[in-house]
């Protein structure tokens, strides 16, 4: 069991319009929900690849129910979301139909009390009893404190459960601080962190600075990993076009995925760069297109040295 | 009692923003939820005015529980709504912080099975044996007939229950030729149903294809209003300024908080038009400006004559 933590879970909708035109009033031709935020996108990948995960985080209101209601129907996740008194926020993304161009509205997330901030802290820790690796991922809902993902990576630690951690700005440069196994940042996270915009000195700094292994995503450049086994750089075969949404959280999908089945570094990161390029590729958002996936995963190339870091 | 019809209920969401810019990322630094559709604003407007209100209509889902909760924590509001499968509408309003310019993004509404239609009908036609006046509000959601207003603006009528419509288009024409008490269209609606943009001459054009009265709001120019006792039209003092949103539904309130007080067509004109200028003058959406309004009633004025009609 994969347990993920989205602590700004989100109700994502998708509009369909035919042109955005600001201070306009727009017929929206199609709409479509699903249960959004990074942890989610990460859980529903690995449900597809066979693993059985366990989803946390907050939820609350009439969002936060749909929410629900749409995991209680996703084989291999099980809901154990944490409720609060504020409502779910929503992410609507406004596609045109005319450029295929997204628009994109994030509501905030609920305010979240100290009392649910503890109660949550409380079913973390019991979560983590009877899982083999974690995922911490996204943004931080107002009322947490900016040091919620350093906690909740001090307590993996304790635990003895390896944990990923995928976050910007201050939770980020903190819950590194906390020794996480893995981070993901992108690379303007981790030029944020670092202050530099060299991919290799950078990843080598976060390291540095608390992580075990950062692997950087670099876009349609693919993945680089500096890990204490050493360091690789994987690409996929071809740039690949398409919508990038989530491609990062099938990103960290591959690596958690590969993480407890053991394999070594190119092979996770190499599922991880075909998972992400799968996902550019498929019709709708943050879904993976399976034989793309099949069919990417022998052609990525993984260059780099064990010996190197 | 008043009963106010909206088919096409909606929860009304409103997301503040530094600036729409299409195709960017945008953090909405507010977010507002309210019951909206025409029906459900006028009978908000009328519980203010001290009038007992029902409202009826569809709702469904998530969003359609919503509104229910908020209808029911509004006093002289009595929610008669009919559950339907499909989920209530969204219709988000995003204001630009920095112009005050607003872009609207309107779902369609949930779509209504024929069985559905059948049971509104039925409550319908159960609601009218307790109301002294009807009015049937906004557009109508899929499934529901093009026909539909003109079915119940007959059905007032079998039942001796004077009836207001306010809609568009080819709703609107049917339903005028069922021969409605009053018709509120503004000049787009009263020139697409009659041809002619000519105000007086097309408010008397659509008086002979069935409205007994019709009433044309002309925007800042007020109300014009061809009835059987008379032709009037009331002007605001001045031209006001703010959000003209939901001043249309203030004016519909006023007409039928006039109707059912019994009060003479200028005196009910006058009070349409200080909502109506009362509504555009108050800071959120759809509200109305109690004190403005008091002072705006005595200063619009009606001119028109008794025998003209």
């Amino acid at each position: 069991m994969i347990l993920t933590v989205t602590l700004n879970a989100a109700l994502d909708i998708t509009y369909r319009v035919r042109e955005l035109r600001p201070h306009g009033t727009h017929r929206v031709s199609e709409v479509t929900e699903r249960p959004g935020g990074k942890g989610l996108n990460v859980a529903r990948v690995l449900a597809v690849l066979g693993h059985e995960v366990t989803v946390t985080g907050f939820t609350g209101g009439a969002t936060g129910r749909v929410v629900q209601e749409q995991l209680a129907g996703t084989p291999g996740v099980l809901d154990a979301l944490v409720p609060v008194s504020g409502a779910t926020r929503r992410t609507t993304a406004v596609v045109d139909e005319l450029t295929g161009d997204t628009t994109q509205l994030n509501e905030p997330g609920p305010t979240v009390t100290s009392a649910e901030w503890s109660a949550f802290q409380e079913a973390y820790r019991s979560l983590l009893g009877g899982v083999s690796a974690v995922a911490l991922c996204g943004s931080l809902p107002p009322g947490v404190p900016v040091g919620a993902y350093a906690g909740l990576v001090r307590t993996a630690r304790a635990a003895g459960v390896p944990v990923l951690l995928d976050t910007s700005g201050e939770p980020l440069r903190r819950g590194v601080a906390a020794r996480p196994d893995i981070v993901k940042p992108n690379a303007d996270e981790l030029a944020e962190l670092t202050g530099s915009h060299d991919p290799l000195r950078a990843t080598q700094d976060a390291r540095r600075r608390g992580a075990r292994t950062v692997v950087a995503s670099l876009g349609a450049r693919g993945l680089l990993a500096a890990t204490p086994e050493g360091t690789w750089h994987a690409t996929p075969p071809a740039r690949v076009h398409g919508n990038p949404t989530g491609a990062g959280d099938s990103a960290v999908a591959g690596l958690l995925s590969g993480l407890v089945e053991r394999l070594p570094w190119p092979d996770r990161l190499a599922r991880a760069v075909a998972l992400s390029a799968a996902t550019v590729l498929a019709p709708a958002a943050g879904e993976f297109d399976r034989a793309a996936y099949e069919e990417l995963l022998g052609r990525v190339a993984v260059t780099g040295d064990a010996t190197a870091a």
